[in-house]
């Protein structure tokens, strides 16, 4: 069972940690370590360390764990004699799909499919998802453009000699602070840090302005409203330069809440606006939900706070839900065989933890769980904004993604290291973000206990 | 255990691969499709399908099963509790390692690593190796240019926004018929069908062609050479080509035998010539082995053969390896955390399993097994070039990766068909190749039922 607080006995990372890291550090950079973790020991909401600590886990592998560790249902499926031939063989799964295929995608994937996204396609990671959902849009816009006809000779032969027109000048429109990821074509979409981008050779596709809003935003109403319209009207300027460029835009990608760059969020009405502007110049919209999907704030998807007209017409997937992939509309869906294509295209035995996953939340009611717990967690915050408005600002969040604002960057990670030190477990982003992805079996007794260290830590700062 | 020989009840597809390929194809394109597998009764060499038939598989999952299904000492690994946590608990591996990650490292991947490789990048498959390999090489390319100075504030701030300096106009030579993956910055050295490129933009990198051997080689030697020395000079010209056009080449990527593209092999000469060149023009040298690694071919990689005066500089992998990554030289090692990374970086329990593939792979002999094998197959291959010299051509091979050439693609798919009513699972590449892709377990009783379906299906076409 879980400990009943934190438990902390050593500095983190402690001696065993620092002494794993000299191991590590002949073979690979470890700049990024930051303790070594037992997964055997940790439990639920718990992250135990190899020097024996037990942190309140409020980062959850950058957002990524659903239910905590060594859930008893995830175990139990890892177990069952009926799982194990999935565990062992890793299909090719576009060309020898397992028997069990179609099943496990309608009794998984599309029972938390968003409203009328019925094609899906399932990737291995949250980057190849937004690869191939671009992908996706990029032969959806070149099709529409050939108005049925097939492709030319000339066509097919220069796509194997990166030229057009076969490899046609299409761009993508992005954000400032967006992240989508790390492989090429994602990375051209990702602005947060230099140490994502620096050196990396990159497409120069139109990038737009995200809204920053004011906070509490009942005070700032008309101000972020003029925000959000200045951004709308940006991104209409950057698609008709593009399209002068001669690189026009086929796909607009966002995030519903850009995460990596800061917690930042915009209201339905500049998503509507946003979809407005894409319907207008017959460009796809592709909502990138790696890390704000399943369930964590309310609804299952946040684009679906966004009341569209349409549904988007491409939506990504990864992290919490296991698997990456992506939901998209029966328009885009490929007309040829091996076009979304590579060996693995997933992996089934995620699918067998998603299964039990996804089960867990319908039966005990996460997404509302989650929602209601959120809304406690925001009370902390916005107390913590009350008692200490020269360190909290911005104090913000929709269900359990929440974070609050420090001046600057320093004063941020020394909050995060004292916060450690009483044995909470927090992540960072954006310039001086810090971020709470807690899992969605929180509990009141988890907010509790952060409650009364981060009280405790903003008073030792 | 093993059926002794194929078993085929029904055509393939089958009826009921044929009714879930319709309950699928609602949701996805399934033109790929070839039938739906059934890998609980998949033994061994054998694939099992849904309609009951069990076929001889020579292609095993597009080359990425290593020791057949259901091998014993995977299930066993599975199953051990001791495994548990690590199968329920996926980490963000370059923050949150396993205590016992440097442990698998050595005893792992790195007990396989290539001679004078010591660094190490897990990822999670064949695309993202070869991304973050480009990466490591583009950092290094950079940093060398640099001269030991930091980045300056203009690239840190222009890298934001997918602009030189910071992301500077750098570029990957390639070779045609190449295949190195998917997303778009693999994707950029991929070569070999439309349907893999088309619609999809690109950078316009330099693509060199890639030797076309005549055989028997004996007979060819010195037309062979010409050819590479012919080829290796379009490489030095492209290299200066694109150092004029400001796009230099900061590092060339080759497989060690082009496998989608055909089976293309070239000599040691060529790759030898290849890395003079590269070291030459201070431009590093990535060898893909993602379909080649993994001790199929007598040696653990295929670049072992070459006899270069230095190792590659990077070496991606995959497929039978279970978990991507690279190896890569020190030099290349990022001086930044951050740089090489995203949420999961790996799976943890990809190693469990790829832990027991290499001992099996150690403790039976197989690379040398392997090796044997190869040459009885390719003496069928050869007895049947022979025999029916109108339809089969250019048979070549190295351990298991064998294959031969048909008149035309049309030929090639009938044989394959044939093969398969014969109940022998083979695949195909390039124009008109048929491909072997067996497994390490391969025995002499399984070449002989290829032999003799191989013949008979030749006699029918
Ligand atoms: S790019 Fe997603 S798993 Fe490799």
């Amino acid at each position: 069972a879980e400990p009943e607080a934190p438990v902390v006995k050593t500095v983190i990372p402690g001696p065993r940690s620092q002494a794993l890291r000299e191991e590590l550090d002949p073979i690979q950079c470890t700049d990024a370590v930051q303790f070594f973790a037992d997964y055997e020991k940790s439990i639920g909401n718990y992250i135990a360390d190899v020097d024996g600590n037990y942190l309140l886990d409020l980062y959850t592998q950058i957002a990524s764990i659903p239910l905590g560790y060594n859930h008893p249902r995830i175990l139990k499926a890892i177990t069952d004699p009926a799982n194990l031939s999935t565990f062992a063989n890793r299909p090719a799964l576009g060309v020898f799909p397992p028997s069990h295929f179609v099943k496990d995608l309608n009794e998984t994937l599309l029972s938390v499919a968003p409203p009328k996204l019925r094609q899906v396609q399932t990737m291995a990671c949250g980057a190849c998802s937004v690869e191939h959902a671009l992908k996706a849009a990029f032969m959806g816009y070149r099709r529409r453009e050939r108005g049925g006809s097939p492709p030319s000779p000339e066509e097919l032969e220069t796509s194997l000699m990166n030229r057009p027109p076969g490899n046609p000048h299409l761009s993508v429109l992005s954000f400032k602070n967006a992240f989508h990821g790390r492989t090429m074509g994602a990375l051209a979409l990702t602005h947060t840090k230099w140490a994502h981008k620096l050196d990396f050779p990159s497409p120069d596709w139109p990038i737009a302005t995200f809204p920053t809003l004011r906070y509490p935003l009942e005070e700032f109403a008309e101000e972020n409203r003029l925000e959000e319209e200045k951004c709308l009207a940006e991104v209409r300027e950057l698609i008709q330069d593009a399209k002068q460029k001669g690189k026009p835009v086929a796909c607009v990608a966002t995030e519903p809440i850009q995460c990596e760059g800061g917690d930042n969020f915009a209201s339905p009405q500049f998503f509507q606006g946003l979809q407005d502007i894409c319907q207008e110049n017959n460009i796809y919209l592709l909502i990138d939900e790696v890390q704000t999907g399943a369930g964590t704030t309310g609804k299952f998807w946040v684009h679906e706070y966004f009341n569209l007209r349409d549904p988007p017409d491409l939506m990504t997937f990864a992290k919490k839900m296991l698997t990456g992939g992506f939901y998209y509309r029966d328009e885009l869906r490929p007309t040829e065989g091996y076009r979304i294509f590579n060996t693995w295209i997933g992996d089934p035995s995620k699918i067998v933890i998603l299964r039990e996953v996804l089960a867990t939340i319908k039966e005990e009611g996460l997404v509302q769980k989650t929602a209601e717990l959120g809304k406690q967690m925001l009370q902390v915050l916005e107390t913590a904004q009350a008692e200490f408005p020269n360190v909290v600002s911005r104090a913000r969040g929709l269900g359990c993604i929440m974070s609050f604002d420090c001046p600057d960057a320093q004063t941020r990670d020394k909050l995060v290291g004292i916060l450690r030190t009483y044995g909470v477990h927090v992540g960072t982003s954006g310039s001086s973000t810090l971020r709470l992805r807690p899992t969605l079996t929180l509990q009141k007794k988890h907010v509790d206990v952060f409650a009364d260290r981060l009280r405790k830590s903003l008073q030792e700062l």
